[in-house]
């Protein structure tokens, strides 16, 4: 496994959408402005703040224009939203959303039942929103469902996505997402696909949004960057993205992720410290564990203190050890 | 990131010693002997059963004896006990366990903390043990903490741990376990470290045992593999290695772990599924959550059914359809 060598890594929050979009406790307005001000400062590419899903869909989200009227805008941070359809977009357009990011799933059966169309339906309608965001002159993302498998379905063939991806390169849109939506994805799996995608549509922005459902979120985002991937969907303490039990694994952690590639030597731009203090914010407002594992640990480099008795157990140990030319000291 | 390629690995369960030893509750002899048993038809190359420690010391394990005497035998299975002192390998002898495994840190601080002895004092006692077992010809492995960091020193030189892995190769060991105490390795820093073991001395049988506390558990894995590592310590469930916190990781999970090596391509030589169902076992011995995924999400092709009202839900997709082309299918 090779050093990051610096290498620059472009790195979108998801936290606000698809983790608040999940929580049980509706997260008041002003809590959500004050945490994606704390964001907007650490280094992030991006932030996908909210959803223009009609409110009585997604309650969590239906603030999405207050948020976005009061937001700190941090020059060089992408503010994005999900955007469902025509009427997403006129709203997303009128408060100012920097990049609509859309979403369909490459498994017939979970766009299906997740968003109660065909896919065929659903690209006839995002044809439409992109339709809109080109007028705007505003840049368009498509977060692709399932592309790592499908929960019901099993395997999505590499050629149906690939399908998809060409269609919308086809629209003219600037971002694709492949997103592991529930934590399918293995390692050369990822690094084949991956390869792949940015070989038939090298003008495209890629985006690999991974879960850790299957303990391989980070695995899988190593094999990612091996194949040339730069952007990353992180969720701040791994909220969201449909965990199957109460502290269970949705989307990868940002501060879990950051830290590891802080590790290899790769430049994400954020300070892992300033990723736990948010995480402590964040808990405190979702009430709940979060399952990331580095806002709990702490960093590896973290001082532990020795117990209490050290000296005593020290001292014990060196009175004994005369004989057996013990030499105390840390190397 | 390669393929497997049907490369054999061999792995070692650590559940029932590094495990049960971290258990609020007494497992029954019975349950232990029991789950050993189970777990001897997996395919494991080793399973490290118990500890022949004070009972004082650790009374989790106080009936090494009666379980080491009762496990049935599985011809090719390697049966490993923890020994920290002659008098231990005297009792582990006459247990007839195939295996010594010894331990001590690389670091002066967290050996004096958990042995209570100096690292010089620890290497003259583990000495001994060597000499025990080379008169009655049973072969030891030797469990080196602290290899990749230690939470109270910081880093702890490559060139220390060099130095304890040349000083046990001279003693005449068999094997060297390069164990991530706290979880502080990550994989850049895996690869460098085992290759170099790797290189230093070709004769010993390296093992990696990891844990997964910052997330890395499965990346250290695939990264060792890369360095030329065939030999893990697992633990069923992800039980035992100092988790921080309930339900926090501790040690790397053999049903997380095992699962991607097959989604991979590797050879581990047990099925996913069988481990799953060990854990379920585990799970009500411990009568706690394990902290391993899989266990819980099932494997990354395991089927979840469509919502009941799916065939409505399509239906009423199709029928608006008509003027869109909607192509219904899977693919």
């Amino acid at each position: 496994m090779q050093s990051g060598n610096r290498t620059r890594l472009h790195l979108n929050e998801v936290a606000t959408r698809d983790g608040f979009q999940m929580e049980g406790r509706f997260i008041p307005t002003d809590d959500k402005v004050a945490l994606i001000d704390r964001l907007s400062g650490l280094g992030y590419a991006k932030i996908e703040v909210t959803s223009f899903t009609s409110p009585k869909a997604i309650p969590a989200l239906a603030d999405g224009e207050a948020v976005m009227q009061r937001i700190r805008r941090e020059p060089g941070v992408v503010y994005t939203a999900l955007i469902p359809n025509q009427r997403g977009a006129e709203r997303a357009l009128e408060a100012r959303v920097d990049e609509f990011n859309l979403v369909m799933s490459c498994s017939e059966t979970h766009n299906l039942t997740n968003l109660r169309t065909t896919r065929e339906q659903s690209f006839a309608q995002l044809a439409e929103v992109v339709a809109v965001a080109k007028a705007a002159t505003v840049p368009v993302n498509v977060s692709l469902s399932c592309v790592f498998g499908c929960p019901m379905e099993g395997e999505v063939p590499v050629e149906t996505v690939m399908g998809w991806i060409d269609r919308f390169a086809a629209l003219g849109v600037q971002g694709i997402t492949l997103c592991d939506t529930t934590g399918m994805a293995y390692p050369t799996q990822v690094q084949t696909l991956c390869s792949e995608a940015i070989a038939r549509q090298p003008a495209l922005q890629f985006t690999a949004h991974f879960h850790n459902t299957r303990a391989m979120g980070a695995v899988n985002t190593v094999a990612a960057i091996e194949a040339g991937i730069r952007r990353f969907d992180m969720s701040l303490g791994g909220i969201g993205g449909c965990p199957y039990a109460p502290g269970a694994s949705g989307n990868v952690s940002t501060e879990d992720i950051v830290h590891m590639l802080d590790c290899m030597g790769y430049d994400t731009g954020i300070d892992v410290q300033s990723l736990i203090d948010a995480a402590g914010v964040l808990e405190a407002l979702v009430q709940h564990p979060l399952p990331a594992q580095v806002s709990r640990a702490g960093v590896r480099l973290k001082r532990h203190l020795p117990p209490l008795d050290f000296d005593h157990i020290a001292a014990r140990a060196h009175q004994r050890a005369g004989g057996l030319g013990a030499v105390p000291g840390n190397s």
